[in-house]
């Protein structure tokens, strides 16, 4: 990058937020995908939304990328500056700008980290609901953009369910506020939603309005073991169709379960197929009652042991086994590649049986988890980076298994986005008159395409698979 | 309409689904919106998303104005057809075209009336909340362009918080599917979230994928009345505060109360300045301990009167007067201008205080009624279309009451949409910026500006009012 321009960018955030050795620039060159890596520029940490604004004008009329960044949790490759120029970090706007017990909202900056947001407000006797594994480490403003799901998605929705209004910074410098405190307002398009999720392709965030609701007074957990894929599957199945909608109902597979017990020695059965956890929260007679009749229904389904955790500490070693499982994964090989592959509910016992397939025709290793409430699974594949061949074939198992979730109504990410990694694959969800629509979007608010360029749309759509079907 | 290109509709819709008389145009010239008319030179009647597809590719090569209509209850002129061309009917799509009970879906065609659907689910234990006040014979298609609100929006949620996957026809003729039954989808940006509330002028929705939930088993109704604003306000940020959020919490002004007591005779007090109406749904002893601790912070705050209904029965009885309050109020005067002006709930006793400041001195009658959980107030302006003197003054409230609303962080429309009608004020919310930015997304979508052209975006923005602060 030409030195006049960066002196330009000195000018607006002052000498000591810019990095460029090219030791601070290794350090945001990837982020949590293997396999995508790419130098910044420059890496800039702005103080305020007008610094900002400063910052995408000279990115703008230079035509120069420029990466929005927060912990670098992402899994798709998001982050990464694939093309260059800027990655923009939020370390400097981290506060909450505003609490207000009255309308049950906070604002916050984008790079306060989200496990901090559920703590400072449960002080308060208030919730904020949205969980992704990573909420200890990633922030508010990556979780917005990622539209981040987490572990209590199934009563309480995703991150979009609760951001009520934006502060955002378009390409060409210009500041909008979208939404508000309001619970209700249809003034016009729906701006915030199209920036949730938008994996900083469209515009910068720069505050945020989350919906608080009361803090649920009680909750239980409780597991089930199952000798059959299938046993599982249904129990999910038949909770939700006696109108039981539990916090979470997460499923563990065999080589899951027993990675965790190797990992962590809790004491989990490694003689089983499947393993469910549940979790209701609430009013106690009801949770109680929720609970018991999970239990119940898991038991008619063929669970051969289940348990209701006697207390809290209890129920913390319980959810232990779900929460580790992608540290205990990713022990067993150099490389660990975390899938998100997404189908109706009622399609979860065909999906998990047909990732085992797909593991065995490629010769890989897949253990499979997930948010099974959601039909959200996270295959996940233990394999190696440096051996270019295996690598291939995960290539190829990982086409399939978008190809069979869309084939069973799904969707080729849950909860991680698009990315690079899977911006190949998004046709075959959107179709290409979705893509050239999403385009026509993106040219709306970014016509120079300094946004993030080289996500979520692909150069080249992969060909999809001829599945052979079982 | 040239008959040649009429015939080209005919071809696709067959005779008898095309109406051309002058009194058939006549019958949808108009919707539910006081002083707003314009004739259209065709309505057409499709049976399918494909005849559509047909409709609209020549609409777009002869660029033809279409307005998709629903039962055109709509409040904003959102359905009148201000620059002719063809309105857009779905009385032949009215069929549920899939019950999903594993997936807790319903996808409905869009001419399917709102309460059919809410009945059709309740017999199998399921609830669609959303429940705008039109629902008896508003269509889904139209709540779902509008993002339709309703009673049950401070616990449920509105319009767009059901909504899980839609199928559209966009201008080009092309058919897109966005969504589906997945409860977690981010691949690309959330087409649905924008295409719900967008009046009509992105695209022509065919079918709709909607969420539905257990039916809350108990439901329990009290009332109380108050001597002054503040006091009923101040009531209802207690509640909140109390960390109760009741299904609804409907709000009556001395002059609503009067009119609907004039109009039913069901025993309200007159001698008072409020009304609140609570309802709470849920577990029995829930529900029971919220009607019973909202009652108390009642009479706390000063309520000189309250009540729990002992039955269903009773409780429909209160519940009317908050049905029937649009009713009773239009036949005190020949014109009834319903606004939906929002604020955060924080504001209400402000903004209420405020419209009887702005009635009086435009010396007009406003009675304000609404949702106060949401800050959704419907200021009710009575008047008569025919005295163009007092309409300019109504329309000079009607400003004001926008600008009021906005300064208290509030907005133009919380569930009633833009439309004709607020177009020349939706730059006051959103902004120069946010104007230019939407128009972008709309010429995306829509080139050639055939999809319900003149509503949303106005030819030239109203001057903004420069208020008395009190």
């Amino acid at each position: 990058m030409d030195q006049q321009i960066i002196q330009l960018f000195i000018n607006i955030v002052g000498e000591k937020n810019v990095k460029q050795s090219t030791a601070q620039l290794l350090a945001y060159s990837y982020d949590a995908t293997a396999n995508f890596q790419a130098l910044p520029d420059l890496v800039l940490s702005p103080r305020n939304t007008e610094e900002i604004s400063e910052i995408l004008k000279i990115c703008n009329e230079y035509k120069i990328p420029i990466v929005p960044r927060g912990s670098g949790s992402n899994l798709a490759a998001g982050t990464v500056p694939n093309q260059g120029g800027i990655i923009l970090l939020f370390n400097h706007m981290n506060q909450i700008i505003d609490f207000d017990k009255e309308n049950l909202t906070i604002t916050v900056q984008p790079g306060m980290i989200t496990a901090d947001i559920c703590n400072f407000v449960e002080k308060e006797n208030l919730f904020y609901p949205p969980d992704p594994s990573s909420m200890k480490i990633s922030t508010i403003g990556g979780n917005v953009s990622e539209n981040s799901g987490g572990l209590r998605g199934l009563k309480y929705g995703v991150t979009k369910d609760y951001v009520k209004g934006l502060t955002a910074v378009l390409p060409n410098g210009e500041i909008i506020k979208t939404g508000g405190k309001l619970a209700k307002d249809v003034a016009g398009y729906d701006l915030t939603s199209l920036l949730v999720g938008s994996e900083g392709t469209l515009a910068v965030i720069t505050e945020i309005t989350l919906k608080l609701i009361p803090l649920p007074k009680y909750k239980m957990t409780s597991i089930a073991y199952f000798q059959s894929l299938e046993e599982a599957a249904k129990t999910v199945s038949a909770i939700i169709a006696h109108k039981i909608i539990p916090v979470t109902l997460e499923f563990l597979d065999k080589k899951t379960i027993d990675a965790v017990e190797q990992f962590m020695n809790i004491g989990l059965s490694t003689d089983v197929e499947a393993m469910l956890i549940f979790e209701q929260d609430g009013d106690l007679k009801q949770v109680e009652q929720d609970i018991k009749l999970m239990t119940e229904i898991a038991v008619k389904h063929g669970a051969t042991f289940s348990k209701i955790a006697n207390d809290e500490s209890e129920a913390e070693q319980l959810k232990t086994a779900r929460r580790v499982a992608l540290s205990a994964l990713s022990r067993l090989r150099p490389t660990t590649i975390l899938e998100d592959a997404t189908v109706p509910r009622s399609a979860i016992a065909e999906m998990v049986r047909r990732i085992d397939e797909i593991a065995e025709k490629y010769q890989l290793t897949i253990a499979t988890f997930g948010h099974a409430g959601d039909g959200n699974l996270h295959p996940t594949c233990l394999t190696d980076v440096r051996d270019q061949e295996e690598i291939k074939r995960v290539e190829l198992a990982l086409e399939e298994i978008f190809e069979v979730a869309l084939s069973l109504g799904g969707t080729i990410t849950g909860e991680h986005g698009v990315g690079e990694m899977k911006a190949p694959y998004l046709e075959w969800k959107v179709g290409e008159a979705g893509i050239q629509l999403m385009k026509g979007l993106k040219a709306a608010f970014d016509p120079n395409n300094i946004m993030n360029p080289g996500k979520i749309f692909a150069k080249e759509t992969k060909k999809r698979v001829v599945l052979q079907h079982v």
